[in-house]
């Protein structure tokens, strides 16, 4: 489904982070169940043709309860139906012993439909083996994550590289045995983009922190492209789903996804 | 709290891990909602005066979708219901970056009115603040896992020690500003558990494994107790509340329980 929208010169991922805070006024609908599928239709409605695929961050929904997760599964239902050829990657970073990441591997794969998940690498790969044999799914590995205390843990060094490096060669080296693993690097370090992408060939590797983050776009495309000028995905979600907060918030959003597709599109 | 439990002798933590496949026939109710509602507490009636802590892993419920996040609720609200002196630890596992962790916070602390969380270091401290800033909640964070291949990226040398001290030692030493901090050893690793007790110093530590996965309980107790003969929770899950899975089920539990209590008050 990615190479397909490679093909297409599609690299955008929104990020669909409904921070109950910033929903515009006119969406509300009567249950906060009802508010988010509404706005997330109208997000998806505005931008589906722009973009690699979509990334709901689980936590904006699990602070809503049940009714929460009832809102991400319909969300994405919404994008099975109008277009099932854009996978929907569930951004989890889930991590536990593999008798319990089975449970978390129903919930991602199989109540929620989702096409990938990202996960957080500290149990090491036995415990993901739950993930990985799910062999149609894809499974995205946090190397070096966006935020500004990342170095903290994930630049010490280990075996004489930082253990971001040391993580995404396990990744890329000895994890990806059914072909389904990924890598996820914050944009905000374009440096350590580089050398991940150096370091797992022509693996996807998502981006994340493009725009509120202020990541750099140009290096990200610059250093995040594999061999093939593909294998990336860009994710915004802030500045594209929160770009107005006003009646207009759908066209907002389509315009701020035009123009940083736009951007990608000038930088490939 | 926990002081309290301690006082009274008791540092068993039993593990609400509600695998749907294992749940007895007769207690099956309408709804899988209600089904598990009605396990977890006849487990907590039967158990309740035994214990220093329960932990429910959210996995098990998410699996189950919008109506698991509920029933999760509503165990919780029943341990608070029935003795809001019994603290209650969220197995979340959760890590993501700060803007995240302010709805995983929302989500253990409000929403599901958690006492503790376990979270992930890979992110560093300062993605873990929102935690942190809820000082009367415990934050747990792991630092060597029970699982057999924990050691492929715990054990990893960084300055000169295994990861997951350098993990035991940022905790006790650098993110324990507030004083909520705890880290979780697994039982199945004694001899780390014995390392970790020495960075931390009497901070109190989380010990998973002692049942089904075979952890050593003696060696536990003796090297998991703090200076005081206390900083402990042993927990242990399938073992008890999969004890029988016929309609004695919370008979067995409770004889279970009273087991490996008894077996921890004599190594105490």
């Amino acid at each position: 489904m990615l190479e397909a929208r490679w093909a297409e010169g599609k690299f955008l991922c929104i990020g669909l982070d409904v921070d109950a805070t910033k929903l515009p006024e006119s969406i509300r609908g009567s249950t906060i169940e009802r508010t988010i599928v509404a706005f997330n239709r109208a997000i998806i409605d505005a931008t589906k043709d722009l973009v690699c695929s979509y990334k709901p961050n689980i936590a904006f929904y699990e602070s809503h309860g049940d009714q929460g997760m009832a809102a991400l599964r319909e969300t994405m239902a919404y994008i099975i139906e109008i277009n099932p050829e854009i996978p929907v990657i569930l951004d989890a970073k889930r991590g536990d012993i593999g008798n319990t990441n089975v449970q978390y591997a129903l919930s991602a794969f199989e109540y929620l439909r989702a096409d990938a998940i990202t996960v957080h690498p500290y149990l090491g790969k036995e415990s993901l083996l739950p993930f990985f044999e799910y062999v149609d799914k894809g499974v995205i590995v946090l190397s070096h994550t966006s935020n500004p205390g990342a170095a903290e843990v994930q630049e010490l060094i280990v075996e004489g590289q930082p253990l971001y490096q040391k993580i995404a060669h396990l990744v890329s080296h000895e994890w990806n045995g059914n072909e389904n693993c990924c890598v996820m690097v914050g944009a905000t370090y374009p440096q350590q983009l580089k050398e991940v992408r150096a370091i797992v060939g022509d693996m996807p590797i998502l981006v994340a922190g493009v725009g509120a983050q202020n990541g750099d776009l140009e290096k990200t495309v610059k250093y995040g492209l594999d061999s093939r000028k593909k294998g990336l995905m860009v994710n915004a979600s802030r500045t594209i789903i929160f770009a107005s907060r006003e009646k207009d918030f759908a066209d907002a959003a389509r315009a701020r996804a035009q123009e940083l597709h736009d951007a990608i599109t000038k930088a490939v």
